[in-house]
C-alpha cells in the first residue's frame, strides 16, 4: 500500500546473490521449472547448496528472487522528457529481453509455465507484473503532470497493447522485429500521435 | 503465391484425422515437442501406427498439419457488418483459445517451442501464422470496401496488437480477462472509435 519507489527491490542476499540468479534463470531455460534443483544452481553459481537455503527456502522461493532482482531481466525505467518517448523506450526494452541471447529461453520458458502447479504460476507471473508495474508508475505520474495522459487513459491497457504486439510479432510469429517498431506500436496505441 | 481462399486448408488425410490432430495436440502439450511420438498419438487416437505415415511422414509434418487443421484450434472467420464488430469477434476467439480447457496448454506449448529446432519453430510458426492471416484477409477486403479502413492501415499490426493486448492479460499475465475486455482492446487501437 505504500507509494512505489524508484528501487522497490530488497537487496538482501549473499554475496553471489546475481551468479545464483543468473544460473537459476539459465536452468530454467534449459531444464524447464521440473529440471531446475538447487543443487545444480549451487553447482553452477560455485556456491555450497546451503548457502541458497539459507536466503531462499525452497526453489519457488528461489525463482521468485530471481524474477524480481536478475539483473538480466531488470528493466531501466526511462525519463525521454515525453510520454511518447519514455513508451518507445521502454517498447524497445522489450524486444530486448524476448529476443536476446541471454533473455530469450527463460522468457518463453517462463511463459509456458511447464512444471509449475497453475497457482504457483498465477502467484509468480502476479508478483512479476506487479513488481514492474510500480517502477513503470513514475512514466505516467510524469505524463500526467505535463498534461500528456489523456482522462480515463489505462496505463497497464497501454503496456499490454505495447508488449503484446511485439510479444506476438518477435516471440509468437518469431518474426524479425523490424527498425522502428517500438515507434510504430507506441503511435498506433497513443491517442494523437502518428 | 495464389489468392488466398476463405478455405485454403486442404482436406485430405484419413477419416480419422480430426482425432489424430487432437491427440498430437494434447501429447504436445502434455509432454512436449520431445515427448510426442507418432506411437503416442497412434495408440490415443486408436488408429495404426501406418495410417499416421501415410499421410505424414514426421513428427513435424503431423504437428505442422495438426496446427492448420485441427477444429480445436480453427477461427471462425466474423461478418457482422463493421470493421469493429469483426475484430472484436477475433479478439473474442484469441481469448477463448487461450484460455479456453482444451486449447490453453496447447497454445503455451507451442509458444514455448521447446523441444524444437529454432528453424523447425520458425517455419512452424510462419506457416501457423500465414494460414490465419489469409483467412482473416476477407474482414479487410470488407472494411476496405466499406470506407472503414483508413489509409495506410496496417492490418497485421491491428492483429498484433489485439492479439497480443489478450495475450498479455490472459498468459503472462495469467489474470482472468474481464468481461469487454475484447472491445476495450479494439477501441484502442482502430482510430476513430472508442
Amino acid at each position: 500500500m505504500s507509494a512505489p519507489s524508484p528501487h522497490p527491490r530488497p537487496e538482501k542476499g549473499p554475496r553471489a546473490a546475481e551468479a545464483i540468479f543468473d544460473a537459476t534463470l539459465r536452468l530454467l531455460a534449459e531444464r524447464g521449472y521440473a529440471g531446475l534443483t538447487i543443487e545444480a544452481v549451487a553447482q553452477e553459481a560455485g556456491v555450497n547448496k546451503t548457502t541458497i537455503y539459507r536466503w531462499w527456502p525452497s526453489k519457488a522461493a528461489l525463482l521468485r528472487a530471481a524474477l524480481l532482482r536478475a539483473r538480466v531481466l531488470d528493466i531501466d525505467v526511462p525519463d525521454t522528457g515525453s510520454l511518447r518517448g519514455d513508451l518507445v523506450a521502454l517498447a524497445e526494452q522489450v524486444t530486448a529481453l524476448v529476443t536476446g541471447v541471454r533473455t530469450r529461453a527463460v522468457v518463453r520458458a517462463l511463459a509456458s509455465g511447464t512444471g509449475l502447479a497453475d497457482d504457483e504460476l498465477a502467484a509468480l507471473a502476479r508478483d512479476f507484473f506487479a513488481d514492474r508495474f510500480a517502477r513503470e508508475q513514475p512514466v505516467f505520474a510524469r505524463a500526467a503532470a505535463r498534461g500528456e495522459l489523456p482522462p480515463g487513459a489505462d496505463p497497464k491497457l497501454l503496456l499490454d497493447l505495447i508488449a503484446g504486439a511485439v510479444w506476438v510479432r518477435a516471440v509468437l510469429r518469431n518474426e524479425p522485429v523490424p527498425p522502428g517498431f517500438a515507434a510504430t506500436v507506441v503511435d498506433a496505441v497513443l491517442p494523437g500521435t502518428g
